[in-house]
């Protein structure tokens, strides 16, 4: 079946250099990312978090672009059916696809060749990143203040997501707009609830932003509440947009994901040079799920410190209490944007050093190499245990990372004796708790804990 | 405590006239209708269905409109709490407040003098209905037909309640917008169930219309959803303002209120006048749900004849037809008004005959009286038990229907003994499923099933 | 040649009831006004200045309202073709003919049959014309003071209509919008000079607001660019419009209705009650017409008194300076009705006594009647000169007043020598400069001065 | 004195690296390139057309960029004061500033180190002019055509400026849209002109595009009306950009410039693979100007031959027939696009030979280098031509140009003598009707005409 879908919301001129870059051809990696990437948008809304049995699912659809007199137009053929109501593509998932061409047209076709950007220097990085979200039309000057990042697992109870609307339906009464990851679960929830929200009190304005990368949308693909997309180039790049977008963070249960997000989060708040950076984090869930709370808390606490726990506040059962944290600390991150003269709508002062930025490839001699021992500076244990939990991430959800534990079976981690029991007991809870994957498979770890009793 | 509202959305200016006419002075009518309406609205999201209750919870509550340099502004004391957030009144909310206002100074002070309507004449009536929704801006010319009326208890299920918001979700989807009488239950489901629907849709004229009238609207005030709000003299006129506006109606699960409107309903579509009239009609309701629909069916063939059955289409747990039998019929109702030159947004082609016009006092003698034998035709039939219904309403909910019931005892209710066997089979059913009130009390009935021989 | 037109700007919905009443039948009074009214509007851009001529010109116009599906549409027969480019009626105009129904339908059909307008009472006409204006969304609440109005002659020569643009320009510059009466000359100039100055300001919300009457629209024609046309009963009501909407009166030269805004805007602001009202006046003309000014200025001292000239200032060619003389009371205005609580778009507090309020017919008899002598407090001489220049202008150009004056001859004007004298030299004056009548024809005067004695 | 400015309508967010680049070193050519453009912008309405005399005016003149919380913010030095009103920046000219920001940074900054465009292959500089234009949000895919690009003199006298507004009127209350070269003269009347058509039609897209480059920017400033102003790199893209995005064209008199645009038009129109391009041009003028278009028309037909005259049609003194013509093509433009999948806003379909898109540097050598002979292909004479008018307005105007000529005396231009004679006087005719110049300074040519008795 062929269907043809015109633009809505963002892109709709294409040179021709740049159709002729993304046409299909035996051997474009171009055209099978944004083959991919398009796949996965159109898949919203179905229940599989395995990108690989997506992938294979649909391996018939094809997708191309035509430049046409009124902008450009998409072909597709044997789309995934639920993107459609009656035949016709739900107007959400069109703008999707939409913002997908866009962006892979901007970072694989016209900054390509662009020798403007250094990959490899912190700062061209972060100018590279600015460039991305500026291009889809993401950061919005003239606003003030109010974009929370919701961090959370794609796999969690039906409790805990009930929860997630509710502070959603909170932070969307205080007028707070909502950035997730995309995906089910704790990333859809909030934007639901805020959806609510802000439909009481007539918002017209809303932003449900999704960041996402090419190696985790076909996993968790962004909702079609989701009304600002971006795939930004990888995790390192997407973490770091994440960090220097938001107002304020709120974190729900989650797995391994959300274990990588805080561990990332807090190796950069705890930089000397981040110091008096206002960055309201709230860590909240049900009633139901204060014991998560406590063991990561307690994990964080034995592993980084107890320095490490006062950069962010636990909530436990009260969605007001969590939004008006939230609510209550925007004044201070404007107040501080205005005195350090940085932008509202990307904190370019925040301090990340290279270890955050550079990717890091989640491959088994990556991850066997990872320098995981108590004795270093917490900023740098935070870097090592975030990549330590991309890999798992990895593992167990993306296309590469699927097929490596395939190949080689699973990621050896090693490091000092105490670390790794830590270690252990929290991915164990993960497991039993059925947040590393969505629930109806038993979960095969992707990862084994080897205790290193050399780095002790 | 003292609250200053402004106005969003409506009615910004008024005369000093139009000012006067509103103050709270000891012997005004006027005052406390507005101070009522005005105190239903602050109450949305509470969880009591009684008028009366509600009134004497805060009898402290007033409310001064003040002309003031940049449009009118309301001056609140005592406000019920809930209606803010933060100490800020909910945008919705707000509109509301001034919705009932633009209203009552239409109907109570522009047109109170204006002999241009003769309230006896049943063409007038119509035309005085279409003012009122004119003034509201609530008919929009240029628009095509995508309002679905939904009707339905205030008082139903969980599982009934999710149906709701699946079969609003589906047309939301559907880009079909929802009309209710306000109030919980099937009167909100749809509206927010559609709510996430437009979201995904990216639908930003969604119309949420709710017509109430001033004897109702505490016991069932307006969800802050509803981001239209009208405010009609009486039932009947609500009752016809619905019927006009309508291009499609679903009726869910409900009690006598719901009965009322399928009667009325039936009433007007049987008239030979309307027999070219194009409007689609679902019964719809969950799996759970299929018994209550089968003893209306019954009810309705019993007593109208089979005839009437082939005005509507009963749909068992299944949101998707639900919502496409709607959406299918919108081209032949675009054709209709076409071919009769008939505006889109008010079917003045409807015939409502005077008996579904007048006003009917729901009082101990006038229920008594009501002609509720099985030799007549069935508009009439249908037209006597909808008033029946009505009475029955008016005794459960409404300030003046509790207080008369307290003064007088149960209405009456008598007619010939096999009607009145079916009638009290039906209401029994509605008792039994707690579909009269909001759980948690013991439903006393305000009624009293007489059968009278006589009228055999 | 008939024309279907549909509806932009206003007016889409009628009822039944109200289409009814503006059908054409043989003694329909309101067909006739309606349907005059619509020709003037068609009329636009046409060069004559002549009511009476006009209508005979377009003898077989005719004009029907239609309720359509989509809503109301109007069917022309033989319209002025200049209305038209290439057979599709000008926005502009289009927008016009809804305003006339508009205003047609709400004072003659929707307000007519109100008891709760009293008409001799001087609060109930305010509150009638905040009603008609407010009814034709031409009070804004939310906007800042910025509506100067501007009078001056429809027979102006080039150099005073490049004058009237030129500040204009300036005035659209400095973001004021402009409020005439309609017609050409100094009513249209300062709209086009203030529309390129709004498109060098990007100004969307222009305001280019014509305040106009039935009897004076078909000598006076909207120009397109006015785009909020309201038509108020009689030119009392008119004035005390423009009076009370204006932040800033600007006058430019013009003839006896410039003559008559002059007299009636003295004689309210000269009121004591007025004493604290800030109300910018500012006289201009190119140096050219410095005489003009001059003559009007002693004319004022000598009947009014030196007290009377203090309500103005005279600008002689520089139109930044009369711009800016305006512009720079905005904050004064502003701040004035914020501390009496007042609107900002429409003058309450601004005291009018019933003698500029009460219409004046101007016949014969009341010509002869007018009390025109210096010994009385200059509020009520200026109240009787105002009737005298009014009668004058109805004598020259509108339909009723040319008829009375081939009928009967010339008024007759008397009062006091002195007063007389002056007045003669005035009237001779405007006669001698052309500002009487269009240019083109020779104008014969529909006056006669009458010295009369007894006065003295 | 030091003013700060805030972006309007484009360009509000810079990145710390494209903030880096436009600051002011000593060495800084992208500083001074953006510096100069920047004062040329804020220059609007002066009277002087020497690029040269307006640097050395405001050579005191600075600018800086800084990045702040709520965006970009522009801080200027001693910049002229008729860019401001009572203090304040007119917005217009506020909007061209960020214009001129947002264009110099794409192609100077972003587009500087890429090496997607080979500039020198005809395919690429098309996909660069594209990128531009869509980078400046010119490029409007959901419109129809109606964009109608006007060119002529800058320097013409009051009855040919007259006329020129009132075409641009016919043009806009036919909702047509207008680019040109900016600048005063025929580039500023058809814009005033089509602002008030459109005020009349209430047309609120309006489109007045202007299309510069930084070597002429100084001596023909955008008026403030244009509300979309591109600089390209260079006269040749300019041109390329022009015939790209016109859907139809009207040539108004004018000098050396216009002479460029009508052959490198013609030079178009006349290749092979443009025999199917509709596109309308007329050459318009008032009676006055009569004789003007009979001397270019001769020349054209002498020298491209009769064939060459087919592609124009000349009106005289109709300003309704000549935006008729315009008008009247649109729905060929829009199906000939269709036909060919070509774009509405970008004409990729038209064929421009290489001779027409490479620079041509305007120096003494490339003058006397040109190969002016008539024995050649009509396309190739009219690209030599072009080149030719193109160093006289160079020499006339532009900063370069005039100390080229001031270094090494006038251009010396030689070709065979029949076709130097029919050059020479068509010039001469120009600088006697003061085309070359504005009016004021006696004109003092900046080439001399050497016939080449080889060339003959």
């Amino acid at each position: 079946m062929i269907t043809h879908i015109s633009p809505v919301g963002a892109m709709d001129l294409l040179s021709q250099l740049e159709v002729d870059r993304l046409k299909n051809t035996a051997k474009s990696d171009l055209y099978r990312l944004y083959r991919n990437c398009s796949l996965a948008v159109l898949n919203s809304g179905s229940h599989t978090d395995s990108s690989k049995e997506l992938l294979e699912q649909y391996n018939t659809f094809d997708i191309r672009v035509m430049r046409r007199e009124r902008g450009v137009k998409l072909e597709l053929t044997n789309a995934p059916e639920h993107a459609f109501v009656d035949g016709k593509i739900i107007r959400g998932i069109q703008e999707h696809m939409f913002s997908v061409l866009r962006d892979i047209v901007h970072v694989n076709v016209q900054l390509e060749h662009a020798s403007v950007f250094n990959l490899t220097n912190s700062n061209h990085i972060t100018n590279l990143i600015f460039d991305i979200l500026r291009n889809a039309n993401t950061l919005l000057p003239g606003r003030d203040p109010d974009l929370v990042v919701c961090w959370g697992g794609h796999s969690i109870n039906e409790i805990e997501y009930q929860y997630t609307r509710e502070v959603g339906h909170e932070m969307g009464l205080r007028e707070l707009c909502i950035c997730t990851g995309c995906g089910p679960g704790a990333m859809e929830g909030p934007m639901k609830g805020a959806a609510i929200g802000h439909a009481k009190q007539r918002i017209t304005q809303s932003r449900f932003l999704g960041l996402t990368e090419p190696s985790i949308i076909a996993a968790e693909p962004p909702n079609p509440i989701v009304n600002e997309l971006v795939i930004l180039p990888d995790i390192e790049k997407r973490l770091e947009a994440f960090v220097r977008m938001a107002h304020g963070i709120v974190i729900f249960p989650g797995g391994a994901g959300t274990a990588e997000e805080l561990l990332y989060l807090l190796g950069i708040l705890m930089h000397p040079e981040n110091a008096s950076q206002p960055m309201p984090v709230v860590l909240t869930g049900p009633e139901e799920s204060a014991n998560y709370f406590r063991v990561i808390d307690e994990f964080i606490r034995d592993v980084l410190g107890e320095e490490a726990t006062k950069y962010y506040e636990i909530v436990i059962g009260d969605p007001v209490k969590a939004a008006r944290l939230v609510k209550e600390a925007m004044p201070a991150v404007k107040e501080h944007r205005k005195a350090t003269g940085d932008s509202y709508s990307y904190n370019w002062s925040l301090k990340i050093a290279p270890e955050f930025q550079l990717p890091f490839e989640p491959n088994h001699e990556n991850m066997a190499n990872l320098d995981l021992h108590m004795n270093q500076r917490p900023e740098l244990l935070a870097s090592a245990l975030r990549q330590a939990f991309s890999g798992i991430v990895a593992g167990n959800v993306k296309e590469e990372g699927i097929r490596e534990i395939e190949r080689n079976g699973p990621f050896k981690i090693n490091g000092d004796t105490v670390l790794m029991k830590k270690m252990d007991k929290l991915l164990r809870g993960f497991v039993e708790q059925q947040r590393m994957k969505l629930p109806g498979t038993a979960y095969v770890p992707c990862y084994e804990i080897v205790q290193d009793s050399n780095k002790r």
